[in-house]
């Protein structure tokens, strides 16, 4: 990617988004859903996600954007390109959150990206392709699944009608939902992307642990997740000899440290978690009689994760071997691995070396809306560190710092994605 | 125990119990809180438990015995003896079951009792010591904790006080529900026991495995119970990586293991179970944080106990030399290893020898009436199987021919130890 500089007082490289404003942006919309905790709970396509969205589109339409929304809600603010016909470049996440969420996970992106959005348009800053900000609809999935809704069906990964059919526990379905807000856009062909980046806190302790300011997204892992059931035989604790038990629990904590081997044997990336546990007949003086367990094996390549897969299978065969005792192991779900764009992680790079922030690669273990774009897209993410790796709780935290430079490296990543052509004193804007 | 035959044409020997008719009010006994799978819910001291008392009652009286009710509502129904002065010899059990419990469980013990006083007023065996018929109050503990309420205060395990004062969850306590019922004796000290006889279906495996219709109880086995807690930290499960993990499932599955372990080092008669596990936040893709799990640990010597103990909070210290993992254990519950009287076991066995019944020596895993009574006066057990050992379920079954044989085994263990000194034929009863 060619990049034009400019002849003007403000050459790009060494364009700085505002950290304050954006911390104040971010500090603002988790006033909307906030809890007593410090947290937000703001379910999507309720009344505060409306609230929240409308935040959003009068903030970007204050910057001159133009805002369209699709057929799932997912909404686009677009600042002109020069080169309006081009292909945009895109940035975004979500608004939306865990009943239990907190103030950046998702919101960071969406709000990162319209700091980009205000810090160019202080500058005048133009760019040959336009760019856009997209705010994703369900991406936690916590009132309605399946999760990334917005971004799968743009991505083509599952039907609109599908999503539109989908019902929260109340019965209520996506489109009387979406209705409800306000939210119901064109039903349209997904626009092509030039380039998807993505602004995200890590939501893990990697960063923290190598004391890094900023993440090089390689892709993300796949993932398999399975639910498994042992089936034993319930009996009293007291009258039944070791020798005649057929202990559900006993063979379920073999398959814990299966799923932990498994994952340690395919290392660096191979991650394996059982994360619940459901025992009968759960009663102090009974030998469990069945055990159902989730397993989630996550890795950075096909390969691996078939391989991972053909491990847990023989566990549960193995297990299965014991007298008295059967495994069912039973598939659930599957995110094939997804390697981002190789230009556009050096992109991602090179910003963050130009601004002077410390790296490092990694990979995303959770799920986002750039994982969807990148089947459609060119795409990368941007990882900053969150406190403790913690998120998904009302104490997720992240450092204004942290956040400034991860926004200044996707401002750079835009620029030369959209190919800046020319940059003009603010002064001088009103003639642009 | 010195034995004196009779002269009549009815040998003591040669008295053998109606089996068919234990097996009637068997039956009929358990269409009192009959459930629809076949078996029967009759909590203690509700208005179920009254009709069955009433039953029995009224049974006992048919036959002649004189009925007395104590103060937490344990009901003798006695046979007097030549001797009337001399300490009573006494059988029994429960009939109060678990919500979904089944028709012999404790009901076997006391109608085994009756059918024995039944058979001897049948045949006019007079013994010189009086025989008791005990029905214990709330030996399963479902509504009211502790278990083994009637026979613990009575052998002083807990004071009448203690037991009148608690509550079910409807807040209504002992005191008012005994009221309630009508079953509220006198309350005079407990009466010297001479000898004390309990048959009861094993609920369990050993004597269907090995094919033996008689277990010979030596004792019953120590039990200690603990609340082990593990304390880690909640992650997600995609972007931490194995090793920035504490998973407190991964050493809760070390601790399974370790109480598995712990009962095997110390076989036989070592047992050890978790039986409960609660896994926080239970979340498919997120690490768990924290996981409570019960430790239930038996043996038959108070030294195997100690030694068991010992090496499980070894267990537990080790796991808590993991990076960041914690584990606390808090003891619940201690019963002491109760061996029964050798005298008593020993009359068993005679009897069961006698008879020409398969038998074998057992131990009892689980708690009964009979291991207070042992704390009180010479106690001793007899075991009948029970299908696939299955207990505390409505479909627990047991066969005729091995209830009537433990029967069998009763009425003799009891003649012996009541020292019976005469028979006359039956058309000769009224003249006694």
């Amino acid at each position: 990617m060619q990049v034009h500089e400019s002849q003007g007082t403000h050459t790009p490289d060494r364009l700085r988004v505002d950290g304050e404003r954006l911390w104040n942006s971010l500090m603002q919309l988790a006033q909307i859903g906030a809890t007593e905790k410090g947290g937000v709970c703001r379910l999507a396509l309720t009344e505060l996600d409306r609230i929240a969205r409308d935040q959003f589109v009068s903030w970007a339409k204050q910057i001159g954007c133009t805002v369209r929304v699709d057929a799932i809600g997912n909404i686009f603010a677009r600042r002109a390109g020069l080169r309006d016909d081009l292909p945009p470049v895109m940035t975004g996440s979500h608004i939306d959150t865990q009943p239990t969420g907190g103030k950046f996970d998702g919101n960071y992106g969406v709000l990162a990206g319209l700091e980009v959005l205000r810090t160019l348009a202080d500058a005048n800053v133009r760019t040959l392709a336009p760019l856009e900000v997209a705010v994703w609809t369900n991406e936690e999935g916590s009132r309605f699944v399946p999760v990334m809704m917005g971004s799968g069906v743009f991505a083509g990964a599952f039907t609109l009608e599908h999503a539109l059919e989908q019902r929260d526990r109340d019965g209520i379905s996506v489109r009387d939902a979406l209705a409800a807000i306000g939210y119901v856009g064109e039903n349209t062909r997904p626009h092509t992307v030039g380039a998807y980046f993505e602004a995200h806190i890590e939501q893990g302790p990697v960063l923290e642990a190598h004391d890094k300011t900023v993440g090089i997204v390689q892709g993300a892992l796949g993932q398999r997740w399975y639910d498994v059931t042992v089936h034993g035989m319930e009996a009293h604790a007291g009258p039944t000899p070791m020798e005649l038990r057929r202990d559900a629990l006993l063979v379920a904590a073999d398959l814990i440290h299966a799923v932990n081997r498994i994952a340690l044997d395919h290392a660096p990336h191979g991650r394996g978690t059982v994360g619940w546990v459901d025992v009968h007949p759960n009663s102090r003086n009974v030998i469990p009689g069945r055990v159902k367990l989730t397993a989630d094996l996550r890795a950075a390549d096909d390969a691996t994760l078939t391989a991972m897969d053909s491990a847990l299978r023989e566990a549960c065969s193995a297990a299965s071997a014991n007298a008295g005792i059967t495994v069912d192991i039973e598939p659930v779900v599957y995110f094939a691995p997804q390697p981002f764009a190789a230009e556009l992680v050096a992109a991602v790079k090179k910003g963050a070396d130009m601004l002077g922030f410390s790296s490092m690669d990694v990979i995303s273990g959770a799920g986002h809306d750039a994982v969807y774009l990148a089947r459609v897209a060119p795409a990368a993410m941007i990882f900053v560190p969150c406190k403790d790796g913690i998120s998904h709780n009302e104490i997720e935290d992240a450092r204004a710092d942290h956040l400034e430079a991860g926004c200044n490296v996707l401002l750079h990543a835009m620029l030369k994605a959209a190919q800046t052509v020319r940059t003009t004193p603010v002064s001088e804007a009103s003639s642009i």
